[in-house]
C-alpha cells in the first residue's frame, strides 16, 4: 500500500501544505492557506497604539490554516487518513507566542484580546532592541563563553528579548505566562499534547546548545531579578532535535486534521533549513545558498569547530547527528530593490517599458554585457550592515570607482558582484575554519530567477552551483522529516534519497573568469579590511 | 573728456566685447559674435577623420569676431575711437595654431587648408595624450624641477603636446611653422604687429616660469633631437606679464578694428585668470573660486612659494608683481550633472516636472531638509580624478553610507558636500604652505544660481564668500588691463577700484553648521588619506 506524508510549511504571512507520496516523491496534493490577519495592524487594537518596529500575529490563523489546508489536501487527493504515516512542520522562526498550561495562547482569554503582548511576535517584529543590547552587554560583562556562537551579538528578533519585552511593557501578561514558545513548537503541542522545543529554533534564536543547554537561570537573574527561575519555567528544556518524532497525533489533533490517532509528528524547524533536506542536502560539506531580501549559508559537518564570524552552530540544527552552521549576508534582494528604486533614471525605466522587460531584466542585459572588471566598481554590499563574516550591523554600504562615464549598469553590476564577493567570503571563512565544502546548492527565488547572477555566483566562487526546482523547499523538507518521524524512512538521508527535489539546473564556473574576479575580490577583502577597522572620527 | 576701454572675452564658442566707461566702470555696450565654424565638425576634412579627443577650431572665426564685435561696440555706443585709451582680450588657453613669420596662419594656405593640424587647437583638445605622456616620463626621468609646480604631470591640454603631436601627425606643417602660439597672442600680434607671448598663458601652460624660462631645449632635445632648438624658433621668448601694455594698433590692427593706431594693447590673459580683476580682486590673500564644471582655486602672494598639489604657481601670472597660484578641483558641476543624468528615479523627475520646477531645484530643496551628517553619506569627489591637492588623476569617486534607507536626496547632497570639502582641502593646502587667505570671493555660473550649495560652501570653510554680480567677468577683466596698458590708470588695483562689478551677495557661515561639518571633514580627510595611498591589488 502507498504510504504519504504531509509537510506545512508556515511563511509570514500563509502556510502550504504538501502531501508526498513516499515511493517516489511525487507530489500528490498541494494547499496554500493566507491568514486572515496577517500582520496584525493598528485597528485591531483599540486602544494601544502599535510601533513601527512591531510585528504582531494571531494564532488562531496558524490553526486555521492547519485545519484548511491538511482537509484540503486529503479531500483532494482521496488518499486515506490511515496512509498518512507523519506530519511535519517548518515554520519562521524565532516566531513565538505566550501559552498557558494547556497551550493555550493568552491572547484567546478575553483579559487579553486587546493586549498586542499576548499575541505572536513575528520573527521581524523589532521592538525588543533594548533588551535585545541589554542582554549583549550582559553578557559581554559576563564575559559567557556562548555570545561568539551568535556573532557576538543578541538579535533583537530572537527569543530572550521578546519575552523581556512582554515583562517590560505587559507584566500580567507575563505573569500568566506558563510557557514562551515557538509557534511552530506550539503547533505540535497543539496536535500531540507533548510540550517539545525544536533544537533548530532553540539552538538559532534562544541561546541553547546541546552540551551546556540555555544560559543559566544565574545569568538571567543578573539581567533582572525576576527572571531568576526562567529556564525550566517560561522556557520550557523539553529540546529534541529538529526533524525526529515529537510524538503522535491526540484526539485533539485528530479533530483539527483529521488524521488518525496515532499519526506521527516530527519535531519542527525552522522555514529555510528545511530546505536543505527539500534539496538532498543532509550530509556534511554541502553548502546550501537560501538567496533572497538576506542571504543564508548553511553547511553541516560531523565535526563541532568555533567559527567566528557566523551567525550560530547548532548541533543536531538539521539532522540529528550533524552540527549545522549558518552564516548570513543581511541584504542581498534588498539591495538590488533599493538600486532598482532609487538609482535607476527614467530614461531606463522608459526603455525598459518600451521593450516589454522588468527592469531588472533590462538591467541584467546591461550589465551583462560588461567584460569582468570593465567597470571599475567596487562595492561593500553592507547596505544593511555584514551580518558574516564580521557581524558588524554599524557596517555601511560603499561604492568606489566612480567616473563621469560610470552608468547605472557599471553601479548595478558592481552591487551583484559585491553580493558575490561577500558570499565569497563567507565561504572562505568556513573553509578557513576547516569546515569543507564540496558542493554548492542554492534555494529561494532569485536563484531560480536571476542566472546571470547565478553565473556569476559560480564564476566568483570558482565553484558549480545547483539550483533546485523546487518552489516550496519548506513543505517539502518538512514532509522529509515527517516520513521519518512516521517510521517509513530510517533517516533524513533516506527519506531524502527519494523524496528531494532533483537539481534543476547547474552552473559552471568559467575558470577565466574566476581567475579575472580572483582580482577584484582581493580589491573587495582589502576595501573590507579597512572599513571594518577603520575608528571613524 | 570721457575715456573707455574695450574687453573682448575670447569663450570656448563665441566671444563677447565690452565698452567700459573708465568714469565710472559702466558698461556702455555689449556685443556677442559665435565663432562660425564652433568646433570644426568631421566634414570639414574631406580625407581626414577626426578622433573624438580631437577639438580643431578656424583661427578666421576669431578674426572675425574681433571686427564684428568691435565695430558693433562703437556703432551702438557712437564713442569715438579716439576716446577708446585700450584693448585687451582674454582667451581660452591652451589654445594655440602654427603661424608663419608674418603670423599668418597656415591654415590660411591652400597646401595646408585639409590639414586638422594646421588649425588651431582647442583647449579641451585632448589627442596629445600619449606626447604628454612621454614628456612626464622624461621630466621624472630627468628629474626635472618644474615638475612639481604642475602637479607632477603635464596635461595633453597643453601646448607643447599639442605641437610635437603636429610633428608626430603633420611634419610638413611642423617644418613651416614658424611660431606655435597661443590664440590670445596671436591676436594681439594681429593688432600690433609685435609678437608677445602672455606670462599668464606661458606659465601655465608652457611649462614656462620668471626666473629659469622654459624647460631649456637641452632638456627637448632628449625628448627629440628634432626639437633640440625648439625654444627661441617655434616657442617665442618674448613674455611680458599679462596685462600689461603689449604694443599699440598699427595700421592692419586699425583696419581690422576700426580703433585708432597707437591705441594700447594689452597683452593676452587665460579666461579664468581674467575673473579675478573683475571682482576686483587684484592683491593678495584674497582666493577666487571659479565654480563650474570643474572649479579652479587662485590665489595672489608677494611671496613665492612653492606648494606641492597645485596645478600651477606663475609670478606676473594676473598682476604683474605678485605669484598667482592656481589649484584645481577636476570636476565639481560635471559631477552633479552625472547624477541627474545617472541616478535619478524616475518618480523624482516626474515629481520635479510636476512642480515645475528643475530637476536640480527639486533635489536642492530635498537635500536642504536634511540635517549636516544625517544621511550619513560621504563621498570623495574624485569622478574626474584629483587635481589638487593629490594631482592625480587615476583617482576615482567613493560614495560611502549607503543603507537601504539611503534615499537619492542623501547621495546628492552627499556629493555636494564632497565638493565642498574638496575646496575646503584647497583651501587648507594654501594655508597650511603660508598662503593667506583672508577673503573668499565666488565666480560662474554655478556661484550665481546655486544658493544651497554656496551656504554650503560657506559653512564648510567656514569663511564668508563673497558672489560678484557679473554675467561676462571675462571681458570685464580684459577692459580692466586695457585700460591700465593705455595709461589712464596706473595699476590693475586702480583700475578694479572704479571698473570691477560689486559685491552681489555675501554668504556668512554659520558657526553651528561650520562646527558640525567639521567632523565629517575629518572624516572625509581619512578617507581620502586611505584612498590615495592604497595601492591596490
Amino acid at each position: 500500500m502507498t504510504k504519504y506524508s504531509i509537510g506545512v510549511d508556515y511563511g509570514t504571512l500563509s502556510a502550504r501544505a504538501l502531501l508526498v507520496d513516499l515511493t517516489d516523491g511525487s507530489e500528490v496534493a498541494e494547499s496554500v492557506c493566507e491568514y486572515s490577519h496577517a500582520i496584525l495592524s493598528g485597528d485591531f487594537f483599540e486602544d494601544t497604539e502599535l510601533e513601527n518596529t512591531d510585528a504582531f500575529q494571531h494564532p488562531q490563523d496558524y490553526l486555521d490554516a492547519l485545519v484548511i489546508t491538511v482537509k484540503e489536501l486529503l479531500e483532494t487527493s482521496g488518499v486515506s487518513p490511515t496512509d498518512i504515516v507523519g506530519i511535519g512542520f517548518d515554520f519562521t522562526s524565532c516566531t513565538v507566542l505566550p501559552v498557558d498550561e494547556k497551550g493555550t495562547p493568552l491572547c484567546f482569554y478575553d483579559k487579553y484580546k486587546q493586549n498586542p503582548q499576548a499575541y505572536a511576535k513575528l520573527w521581524k517584529h523589532h521592538s525588543a532592541q533594548q533588551e535585545a543590547d541589554e542582554i549583549t552587554e550582559l553578557a559581554e560583562k559576563e564575559n559567557v563563553s556562548w555570545l561568539s556562537s551568535y556573532g557576538n551579538k543578541v538579535s533583537s528578533e530572537w527569543l530572550f528579548p521578546k519575552l523581556f519585552e512582554v515583562y517590560h511593557k505587559a507584566p500580567d501578561v507575563y505573569d500568566d505566562t506558563f510557557r514562551y514558545i515557538e509557534a511552530g513548537d506550539w503547533l505540535v503541542w497543539m496536535l500531540t499534547g507533548r510540550e517539545i522545543r525544536s533544537s533548530c529554533m532553540a539552538g538559532y534564536k534562544a541561546l541553547w546548545n546541546k552540551k551546556t543547554g540555555y544560559p543559566e537561570n544565574e545569568f538571567w537573574a543578573k539581567y533582572d531579578k525576576k527572571f531568576s527561575d526562567i529556564i525550566g519555567t517560561k522556557i520550557s528544556c523539553n529540546v529534541l532535535p529538529a526533524g525526529t518524532k515529537a510524538g503522535m497525533i491526540n484526539s485533539h489533533g485528530k479533530l483539527l486534521t483529521g488524521l488518525e490517532i496515532g499519526t506521527a509528528v516530527a519535531v519542527s524547524v525552522i522555514d529555510a533549513h528545511a530546505a536543505l533536506p527539500a534539496a538532498g542536502v543532509t550530509d556534511g560539506g554541502k553548502l546550501m545558498l537560501i538567496i533572497g531580501t538576506s542571504a543564508c549559508h548553511i553547511v553541516m559537518s560531523e565535526e563541532n569547530k568555533s567559527v567566528k564570524g557566523i551567525c550560530g552552530s547548532v548541533e543536531d540544527g538539521i539532522i540529528p547527528g550533524l552540527v549545522a552552521y549558518e552564516a548570513g549576508q543581511s541584504a542581498v534582494g534588498d539591495i538590488f530593490d533599493w538600486f532598482v528604486n532609487n538609482c535607476v533614471p527614467e530614461k531606463y525605466t522608459v526603455e525598459a517599458k518600451e521593450q516589454g522587460k522588468s527592469i531588472f531584466a533590462f538591467l541584467d542585459e546591461k550589465a551583462a554585457e560588461l567584460e569582468i572588471g570593465e567597470s571599475g566598481i567596487i562595492a561593500l554590499d553592507w547596505w544593511n550592515g555584514n551580518r558574516s563574516p564580521y557581524a558588524d550591523y554599524s557596517l555601511l554600504g560603499m561604492l568606489y570607482g566612480l567616473t563621469l562615464k560610470t552608468k547605472p549598469e557599471d553601479i548595478y553590476r558592481g552591487i551583484l558582484e559585491s553580493t558575490a564577493f561577500g558570499t565569497k567570503a563567507i565561504v572562505d571563512l568556513y573553509e578557513e575554519n576547516g569546515i569543507e565544502i564540496n558542493e554548492v546548492y542554492a534555494a529561494g527565488g532569485i536563484s531560480q530567477k536571476n542566472s546571470f547572477l547565478m553565473h556569476m555566483y559560480a564564476d566568483v566562487l570558482g565553484k558549480e552551483i545547483q539550483i533546485t526546482a523546487s518552489t516550496q523547499a519548506g513543505a517539502k523538507g518538512s514532509a522529509i522529516f515527517a516520513s521519518v518521524a512516521g517510521g517509513y524512512f530510517k533517516t533524513a538521508q533516506d527519506a531524502a534519497q527519494v523524496i528531494s527535489d532533483k537539481c534543476e539546473k547547474v552552473y559552471y564556473p568559467n575558470p577565466e573568469k574566476t581567475e579575472k574576479y580572483e582580482t577584484i575580490y582581493k580589491e573587495y577583502r582589502e576595501l573590507s579590511e579597512y572599513f571594518t577597522k577603520r575608528k571613524g572620527v
